[in-house]
């Protein structure tokens, strides 16, 4: 039996917050437990954040923003951005610094800590949640709420891990009948971000979770999960 | 808080069997509970099953099969296809009949009932859902597992889904700080499935499970979730 249980309780998170003491005084973490934590949480406590009064839209940035947008925005995404992966103005598709392809190169401003700034994804979000598990000493995953190509609505998934291995690997297992399977990678971490999506909401307020009694092996990094552009078919 | 029971000791599954009664003597459904049960049970229930003997490969299929596969298989998926959206021989991403984008066209050898056979995704996987749903009187997902672009691994999601909306809705709903949200829809059908996987792992033999306390609301169909082709930016 998996449970999920929400960390609630905790604050609005601000620039220099200890976000691993604030989640250790508020849940009982147990060996095996997987925590995550949500990307806005984490990028609000290492000050990733940016004002659009500092920002200048370059003429890229006026084009992709269409019109109706605010050029600005779409600057701060361009900064954000290693390719620009699908452009429809004022939505753009792009791969991040980390590899991550997503809308808006993750760049968002609903959650943000005041009006008129934006919230940028962790530099490195594998690290961030290297120093939550050193700290805490359970596995964790830093989650985001990502669109997906054929398909409506979002699902958080992994864009940091550290402590478990974010892949199932299942090559050289075998079903009931002794067939080797055919489907050889499980992306866990993705799954665990958005069984814990379930609890944590969106708007609510709850940017953390525990999940007790998944299976947690091994270890590995977010970027385990990314798909070399060269063997991608859809990039 | 949410929990997630795996449904054990279910035999393996052979055409007519009556899923939703060999489902109900092994597990106690409450109300506002979640069934989620693996695309493969439903289809071998429902004998979606083909021999590969009974299949001529055409000249489409040899080629797709690149030389090492067998180009029956090829035929078989080329027969659950309504449009290749990629083709790397001897791998083809197809829309099925139903919307959905997958490899195989969902078209598995691993699980199979025998040697030589194919599983076949359900005709209907809603109706599927459906069925079980008036039978049992909870909310039900059929799931499978889906790679994606951009990243490595399947997770698995909703391809039938009935007793609640598979879309959470947040247009017009706030921040902490009053912001309408950007993320306006929450696939909370596909995380839920994605949730179940973690109890039901792939060679266990554990083809459904039950989440209970997970926010169940409205209705609604798995057909919801597929992104219509002219919207997609990546069809």
């Amino acid at each position: 039996v998996i449970e999920i249980h929400p960390v609630e309780g905790l604050p609005e998170i601000r620039a220099g917050d200890d976000l691993g003491a604030m989640i250790a005084a508020r849940v009982e973490l147990r060996p095996g437990d997987v925590l995550v934590v949500a990307q806005k949480a984490v990028s609000k406590a290492e000050g990733r954040v940016v004002r659009l009064d500092e920002i200048e839209a370059s003429a890229q940035a006026r084009e992709l923003a269409g019109g109706d947008e605010d050029p600005r925005r779409l600057e701060a995404i361009l900064r954000e951005t290693v390719r620009i992966v699908r452009a429809r103005p004022p939505l753009v598709i792009a791969e991040t610094r980390h590899g991550f392809v997503c809308a808006s190169a993750g760049v968002d401003a609903s959650n943000a800590p005041e009006p008129g700034t934006l919230v940028l994804l962790p530099l490195d979000p594998d690290a961030s949640a290297r120093r939550l598990h050193e700290r805490l000493g359970v596995a964790v995953i830093v989650s985001d709420s990502f669109g997906r190509p054929f398909r409506h609505g979002t699902t958080d998934v992994a864009i940091g891990v550290a402590g478990l291995a974010p892949l199932e690997d299942l090559r050289g297992t075998h079903d009931r009948a002794g067939y080797e399977l055919q489907t050889t990678q499980i992306a866990v971490a993705d799954e665990l971000a958005g069984a814990a999506q379930l609890v944590m909401g969106k708007a609510d307020g709850v940017p953390a979770a525990v999940i007790r009694g998944a299976p947690v092996r091994g270890d590995g990094a977010a970027r385990d999960l990314v798909m070399e552009a060269e063997r991608d078919l859809f990039r």
